[in-house]
């Protein structure tokens, strides 16, 4: 392999920069990681050994510094993503970044500014516009399988909701967990959301009500279209991770189900039944984490626009504010409102 | 069969009166059509002659002075409703009519208070409580299978709009078609309606424009209970009547398919396929038009309360009328604002 | 109606004839249902009670002789068939017979021999041919959807076997239940059968090897045509009755599934399931009891072929006796050695 | 990672060597490919290059020579398996061979009996026992799910046949490509075959028939345990890649069907539709490749019995040779006559 590769630093060694951090060096040969940095050193030194990563330290800018380093990987904490993003940015490094940005527009506006100055690429880390099952329905879209796009329903609703530290310092349910709704409406769509209305409550989840967030929701879109989405999410799904979309048009109705670890059916007296579906998003999008990291070294290394833009991950931030603000104001609110 | 039968006459012999004439002579051993009338007297006599109905007329009142006949089966257009009703509960008849009562809810509020003085038994045409498919989901409700409810969703497609002159008269969207589906909700999550937002087009559907109807619509209807239930409507559904729904609770969530004429899959180098569903309610809501009236015929002859009431006639209306003033003024609307 | 109706007697009014005597009474209204008898007269009382039908017998000859019928159907017991056949044709009525004619061919043919000079119709119950699942395999093949029919895969299996007494006077599996397989591969695959091989077993069904009979078999037959059909049943299958149909062509490929009561599908803490399939013959095959006697009817009245005729009621038979010699001597056997 | 790590030497880098090669670097840790051989230098070249092996060879007697290689893939023409096993046993080497292992027993049966005495380990490459799918179809069995196993049928057709050339020197369908099924048939019922019966034929592939060979076959195989196996292949299916299994047993019944490349579903005009399954084995089989490497490795790092032995790459063979004779002769052919 003589081909050029691009060189990378990984940036916070929990979950999904560990899973980055294995797909970089096991799957894809374009890529070469040279560094972590987690602010707990030993997270670094865990990951670089488990994954083969030469350098491992606990300060990010080390890696920021590095002259060899072209493109970093922002896994840490949410709160700092819009800071991280600007630093990389004066360091000259293409940048990868886990959703959200950051809670407010104000903050990511000054980020994505610094981008553009910059001029180095940013792609916000949406994995599920990488899954094939999502992919298939946006190909529907685009090759006008369904006609005119009419109504979007989408499913979505985690195994069980995080613990209630996360949950006060996630931003809410919106900013949290709809977000990735948000995008997936946009991306099917592929139109802009002008107006929002939420309806939302905490039903039988006494401890998300106590960290003052709502445990089920339905959120209703109207996009400049003309089409309107429907969301319905919740934190706890009694039959594990359920992930589905319905895009009706005006020549068809494209519709994808969850995925399951097998396709046994049993049948006994009991009825006819099949193993629960994939269970959390480790297992359900496995194979899109891989592909938005393939995407994002491809689009430097070719020098073509990243498929996920910095604009991409503000516009599902600010429908979330809009989302945020129908519940508490008990409105449809428009877009111009918040962003 | 010496037991008693109900005598039953009808009013109306348009296509769903028919269905219920077959279904009354030919399914249901304990009743007995003997009139039918119609205002068209060749249609009333062509109904009596295809279903062996002794007598036909052209006057309804003939029917309603007929001291042999019990309860009557009020399938005129809607415009007439109400006040056949009247009629009717004034001669003491008991009476199923279809759906909607009226169009406004001071009429039908005067023919309830009719039938209450009369002391007669009044059922509504809510068919689909009847339908094998709908009722397992409400018995999944009350047997717990699936917990609290707390989320609905309901897809409810036409496979093509009726006729601009059927639309003008029709009361929109809302009274004519999603009403049903109001119906659903309430009979599905046993609580009632206290808000609505409602968002609609006519996108790609101009002729649907200059009826002044809208063609596609989502609805969101937040229940006492707390559950909160969207509903996706079209008037015009490539694939033909698309009728589902699914209830997500807090111990599982249960889903409801369209009805197909078979179950042939056939795979060839094109893709694996089948048919396209029963094509519109005719087909698809076949046996729940026959176990209404055979609900209605035993309700009455063991003098147990009617499973539809009036009062379950009454309320989708005025969810249809929050719903249309929802999307006039582009806000939620309380029921209690029309109701 | 003034149209002509076809004057039909009925013999035996055990749970098929009762069946029949439903459908004729209530959904053909071109058959009119005269009288029935029964050696048990009780039996025939209560079954004329039940569907109206004026006059009722011990004595199957009082129908035979009647001048005013015109058709007669055979629902006695298996034994009797044949004798009944001849005794009805020599007395000019059409006849419709339940499956099997016989037990054995000569006497098959006897009864076939004596029709035919007659010149009456005779029609063998095979009902599973106006089943709507297998009429959809039969339109692909007739169609050329899936092309030149290659491997035919029946699965048929029974939610539990009948009493040990049925068991011994029923000819054993292949004459009482795979015989409707036999129909259904002629049917699909319009070709004949040229030869068969047949394992079996009892395996964890010791009453039924006690009754000398066989629980489970797989048999395979080989069609003029070159195509392949194999055969799975099963007395017991714990889940219900289990009908599915799978024809393999050059062209593509069709499977049926089962039938259940609804749609209906329950996520939770277990895993994904619907309820069981239709029970058992009567649920699973009730509309095509309905359809083959309309087409009885149809034949006679438009003097038309029956679509099941009497060389259809013989050939499963032959085909049933190649399989139990196949069995009993262990090697392919050749149709021509039995017919 | 300073575990321990298998060092590897692979023998033949054509389409499946080449599959191995890239799971043995880029997944299994624990494994390290130290050098590739195959006739064709440049093939050992590129191969070598693309997944960064160390070194390369025209002459697999290099990689037998070789101290520091542990274990050895044969992944060569299945004329040279035999004599490779045999010489690899002989250098020490554990083995992994591509099934089959020869086309006749007596040939098996001496590389064996080498492998027995150099007392090396043998994994024989049959991929599906590691194929989730099929492994939940196991472990149903292994954990009485579906009590005890009856009827066991089993569908396996390729989406178009090999070129001639193939065909010629395949052995025949049931050796080529039964001897997956036959494998499968013995995972799942974990029982011994004693006796086959088969009929095939080459309709509408006269091509096939040219070569020798057939094209479509069903087999029934009695198993020990008093088990029926059907099998249903085909050498070409216009939809593409057809590998499904169902058994059935005394409590139930599972079934696994095809995997397909999403769950998409399109409703339009024409129907209810999903994309075709997943083309063809290194398709559908992906995982499961990946899988039976690393069962292999690990076997021989932690001393455990290979999951699939020499033994049960024998038994197929003769299976496969069984159901030829019972082609040839047209009778069942018990299993000890061939073995």
């Amino acid at each position: 392999m003589t081909a050029r590769q691009l060189t990378v630093g990984l940036i916070g060694a929990g979950r999904i920069g560990r899973l980055h951090a294995h797909h970089l060096t096991m799957r894809l040969p374009r890529a070469c990681l040279l560094a972590v940095a987690d602010a707990r050193a030993e997270a670094a030194e865990s990951c670089a050994r488990e994954c083969n990563i030469p350098r491992f330290c606990s300060d990010y800018r080390e890696i920021l510094a590095d002259p060899q380093i072209e493109a970093v990987l922002i896994c840490s904490p949410t709160s700092t993503h819009a800071q991280l993003i600007e630093e990389a940015a004066r360091s000259g490094k293409h940048i990868f970044c886990e959703k959200p940005l950051a809670l407010d527009l104000e903050t990511i506006d000054r980020a994505l500014a610094t981008v553009e100055q910059a001029g180095v690429k940013l792609q916000t880390g949406f994995n599920r516009r990488f899954d094939v099952h999502f992919r298939r329905v946006r190909q529907a879209v685009e090759q006008g399988e369904i006609g005119l796009p009419l109504m979007l329903h989408i499913t979505s609703r985690d195994p069980a909701p995080p613990p209630a530290a996360y949950l006060r310092a996630s931003g809410g349910l919106f900013l949290d967990m709809t977000i990735h709704d948000f995008d997936t409406a946009r991306f099917l769509l592929a139109s802009e959301v002008e107006e929002v209305f939420a309806l939302a409550h905490a039903l039988n989840e006494p401890d998300i009500a106590l960290a003052g967030d709502v445990a089920h929701a339905a959120v209703m879109l109207r996009f400049a279209s003309g089409a309107i989405a429907t969301i319905s999410n919740s934190r706890r799904a009694s039959y594990g991770y359920d992930q589905r979309v319905e895009l009706f048009g005006s020549e068809g109705c494209i519709a994808i189900d969850n995925a399951y670890p097998n396709t046994a059916v049993v049948s006994d007296r009991h009825g006819v039944r099949r193993d629960l579906p994939l269970h959390f998003f480790m297992e359900r999008y496995a194979e899109s984490f891989a592909a938005e990291l393939q995407a994002f070294v491809e689009a430097i290394l070719d020098d073509r626009p990243v498929p996920v833009s910095g604009y991409d991950g503000r516009a599902p931030v600010a429908i979330a504010l809009a989302a945020q603000r129908s519940l508490q104001e008990h409105r449809p609110v428009s877009l111009r409102e918040v962003a």
